[in-house]
C-alpha cells in the first residue's frame, strides 16, 4: 500500500526547498519581463486534447484517460501549450499581446528513464500577438538574468528556422528531401557528422547535395551570417539573415552578443517553429542537454483556434527538473539547513515562544524545539543539520531578559537583550539558499 | 472543443496574481515557523487512497479512477493528508517532530456548488510528533500573523474535543448517544439552538439530559473554563480543560489571548480529531464560513500506519479559495495594475529594451510595448490597466540619455537620466499587490 506509482516521486523538503528557489527566481524573472501568471485545468476533455495541431497520435497514447460521474471523457494535460491556446481562444477579448508564464505539472503515461517521469513540470514563458524580434531579444535578456541570479553560467545556441530551409534549397535538395534534411542536419551535435552523413545517404540525398552540405558542416563552428549571405541568394536565407541581424542588434545593445552562438543547423524538431530558435546550456558541460528551449511559433495558434486570425508568438520552457538536478548536484556536501534559529526551552515555553516570534518578525525561520531531549542530543542533531544558530533559554535568561545566541559554526555565543533581538544579524546566515525570506 | 470541463476553472492574470500573494504570505510564514514544503504525487495507487482510515467510501465515490499502460488500478488524490501519513510511513527514518507544508491541487468528483469545484487546492500545514500544546500555539500564532499581512481582521474559535466529551458524560448522556450529541452541538452556530433541540429529540436524548445541555447551550457565549470546572468532575471534562489552560498560558503570553474564543461545542466532525480544535472567521462577519480550521488528531496517522508506532499530529489547513474570495472582493473597482512601468519605444526599440533592463534590474515590473500603435492609444490602455508609470522614448531622449518618466495618477513627469533610472523611486506603486518583486 505504502509506495509511489511507477514514474512519479515525491519531493521531501530538503528537496523541494531547491525547487522552490528556482521557481522564485523564475517568476521573479518573468514577473520583471511582464510576462504575468497563468494557470489552466489540469483535466480537460479528450477533444480538446486530441484535437488536431495538438500533440498528435504519439502523445495520445500517453495520455492518462479517465471519466467523471457524468460520462463525459476526459484527459489529464500532457502540456501547457494546449492549454495556453485554450485559454487565447476562448478569451477573444484578451489583451495583445498577451504575454503569460505557466508553472504546472503535466502528465505523461510513456515509458519511464532517468529523468524521465510521468508527473512532471513544464514551465513555459510565451507571448502571442508580437511579430517584432524585440520579443526573442526579450527573451534572451531575461534567460541570462535568471541563470546569473542562480549561479548558473550559461550560454546560448540559437537560429532561425528559415535561415536552415533556405540553405536546404540552397544546396539543391529536393522539396520532399527538405525536412528529412532539416531533420538530420538538427541532430549533428548528438549523432555527429558521421551519423548526419550516413542519415543524408538513406534519405537518397545525391552525393552533390551532400558534398555542398558539408561544404558547410565541416566549419559550422566558425562560420557567420555574411558567409551565408555572399553563398546563398534565395528569399529563405534572405529572410532567416534579415530576422537574425535585427536579433543581434539587440542582443548588441544589450550587452549579451558574445554569450549567445550561432548553430545554423539547430532546428528543434519540425512541429511547431517558423523562426527564431533557442536552446540553453550550462556553459562548462557538466549537463549534455540543454535545460531550456524556445522559439517563434507564428502559425499553431491559429491553427489549433481555426478562426482565421493570426497569431504570432513567441516561447520558451525552462527545464525545472533538469536545472534542479544540476543544482542539487552542486550542493552535495554543503551543509544546507532549512532554518536559521533552533530555540530550545529549558521549561520555559511560553517565554521562548516570544523569543522565537520575535525572530519571526524579523523574517527568521525559527524552530522552537518541541520535542524535548537532552541538550547534548540537541545540539548534535542542530549541527548534523547545518543549523547555524541556536539559542537556549533557561530560567536564568528569563530573569535577565536576555539570551544567548550560539553561532554552531564559530562555536561562539553573543549575548543579546529580548527586546532586541529581531535586530540581530545573523551574519552569514544567508547563503542564497536559506535566506530569510521577507527581512 | 474550447470549453472547461463542470468543476474546473482557470486564473487569469488578474486573478493568479493575488492567489499567488496569498500563496507566498502563506508559504513566507510557515517557513518562519519552521514548517518546509512537502511536494507529493498526484496520482496514487487506488489501494493507498481506499485504505481503511483514510477518506471513506463516501469520499472513494468522488476520487477520479484510471488506469495507465500497464493496467495499474490508480486514482487522483482527493486530499494531502493521505499523501502525508503516505511519507511519514515511506521514510521511517524521518526526524520527529516532522513539521510540514503542501499547497496543492486535489480532485473530488463531487456535486458543483458555489465555491466547491471538482480540482482545488488543499494548503495543509502539519506537525506530526508532538504531544505538548505549544505546538498548537504555534499555530494560532502563525494564524494571526499569516492575516496581518493579509489585512484581514479574523479571530479563532475554539475548543478541547475532551472537554465537549465531558460535557455530553457530564449531562448524562448515553454511552451510545454520545456521538450524535457531539455532531448535534458542533451544528449550533449553523442551525441554531432549536435545530439542535429538535435533532437530540430526534435521536432520543431525554428531556432531563436535553434540560440540562440547554443550561450550558443558553450561556453559551458567556461561559468560561470555571464554570465547567464547578460544574462537572469527570477525568475527560478535567483533561480537557488543563490542555486549555496550558494552551491559554501559551496564547496569553504571546499577546493573543483575546483574539481566540472559545466555543465549548466546536467539533469539527467526528472523524479525525481527538484533542484542541479551532476554526478560523473574518472578524466583520462578511464571509459566514470559516476561512482556516485545525486541530489535533493524535490516533490517526498510527491506525493509517498500523505499525504500532504513536503519531501525535497537530494540522492546520487554510482556505485558500475562500481566502482569495475575500480579497477579491475587497479589491472590487481598484485599478490593479500587474506592472510598474510600460515603456513606449518610438523607433528607439533598442535603447528601450536597455532602458527596461535597467529598471527590472532594479526590481520593477516593467513591459516595453511590443504591439507598436499610435502614442494616445497606448496611454489610454495604460490608464484603463491602472499602469502607474510610463516612459516614452524616441530620438531625442536617446540622444540626451535621459527619460521622461510620467506617473499616470498624478500626470507630472520626472526627468531621469538613464544611468541613474534604476535608483528611480515609483513613489506609491507599492500597494501591496505590485510591489516589485526583488528589490
Amino acid at each position: 500500500m505504502l509506495k509511489n506509482v511507477r514514474g512519479s516521486k515525491d519531493y521531501l523538503p530538503e528537496e523541494q526547498m531547491i525547487r522552490n528557489r528556482i521557481k522564485s527566481v523564475l517568476e521573479d524573472a518573468f514577473q520583471r519581463y511582464a510576462f504575468m501568471p497563468l494557470e489552466t485545468t489540469t483535466i480537460c476533455y479528450l477533444d480538446l486534447l486530441s484535437s488536431k495541431y495538438a500533440g498528435g497520435a504519439e502523445i495520445m497514447k500517453e495520455v492518462y484517460k479517465l471519466n467523471d460521474q457524468g460520462g463525459r471523457e476526459l484527459g489529464l494535460r500532457y502540456d501547457l501549450t494546449v492549454p495556453f491556446a485554450k485559454i487565447v481562444g476562448m478569451n477573444p477579448n484578451l489583451q495583445m499581446p498577451f504575454k503569460r508564464y505557466e508553472i504546472g505539472k503535466v502528465y505523461r503515461d510513456g515509458p519511464v528513464k532517468k529523468g524521465r517521469l510521468r508527473e512532471f513540470y513544464q514551465c513555459d514563458v510565451d507571448v502571442v500577438g508580437v511579430s517584432s524580434m524585440i520579443a526573442e531579444a526579450e527573451y534572451m535578456s531575461m534567460v541570462f538574468d535568471v541563470f546569473e541570479k542562480l549561479e548558473l553560467d550559461v550560454y546560448v545556441s540559437y537560429n532561425n528556422r528559415k535561415l536552415l530551409y533556405g540553405i536546404l534549397v540552397g544546396v539543391g535538395a529536393e522539396q520532399d528531401q527538405i525536412n528529412d534534411g532539416i531533420l538530420a542536419l538538427d541532430k549533428v551535435e548528438k549523432i555527429g557528422k558521421d551519423g548526419v552523413r550516413k542519415e543524408l545517404i538513406a534519405k537518397e540525398f545525391s552525393e552533390e547535395v551532400i558534398g555542398r552540405l558539408f561544404e558547410i558542416v565541416d566549419q559550422k563552428d566558425s562560420i557567420d551570417l555574411e558567409f551565408f549571405r555572399t553563398k546563398f541568394d534565395n528569399d529563405f536565407v534572405k529572410e532567416g539573415i534579415a530576422e537574425l541581424e535585427e536579433l543581434n542588434g539587440f542582443l548588441e545593445t544589450l550587452g549579451i552578443k558574445d554569450k549567445v552562438r550561432l548553430n545554423p543547423f539547430l532546428a528543434r524538431g519540425l512541429d511547431i517553429y517558423t523562426g527564431t530558435v533557442f536552446e540553453i546550456f550550462i556553459s562548462d558541460g557538466s549537463m549534455r542537454s540543454s535545460i531550456g528551449a524556445g522559439g517563434r511559433y507564428d502559425k499553431i495558434i491559429g491553427a489549433f483556434l481555426d478562426n482565421g486570425k493570426e497569431y504570432p508568438a513567441v516561447g520558451i520552457s525552462f527545464g525545472l527538473d533538469v536545472i534542479y538536478t544540476v543544482l542539487l548536484e552542486r550542493q552535495k556536501g554543503m551543509k544546507q539547513s532549512l532554518i536559521d534559529v533552533l530555540v530550545v526551552p529549558m521549561g520555559t515555553e511560553s517565554y521562548s515562544l516570544k523569543v522565537a516570534n520575535k525572530l519571526r518578525e524579523s523574517g527568521y525561520k525559527v524552530e522552537v524545539n518541541l520535542g524535548g531531549g537532552k541538550l547534548k542530543k540537541i545540539f548534535n542533531r542542530a549541527d548534523k543539520n547545518g543549523v547555524p544558530y541556536v539559542i537556549v533559554v533557561g530560567e536564568n535568561e528569563v530573569e535577565k531578559g536576555e539570551v544567548s545566541i550560539k553561532d554552531m559554526r564559530t562555536g561562539e555565543s553573543e549575548t543579546v537583550a529580548v527586546n532586541d533581538i529581531g535586530g540581530f544579524e545573523g551574519k552569514s546566515v544567508s547563503n542564497g539558499f536559506q535566506q530569510p525570506v521577507s527581512r
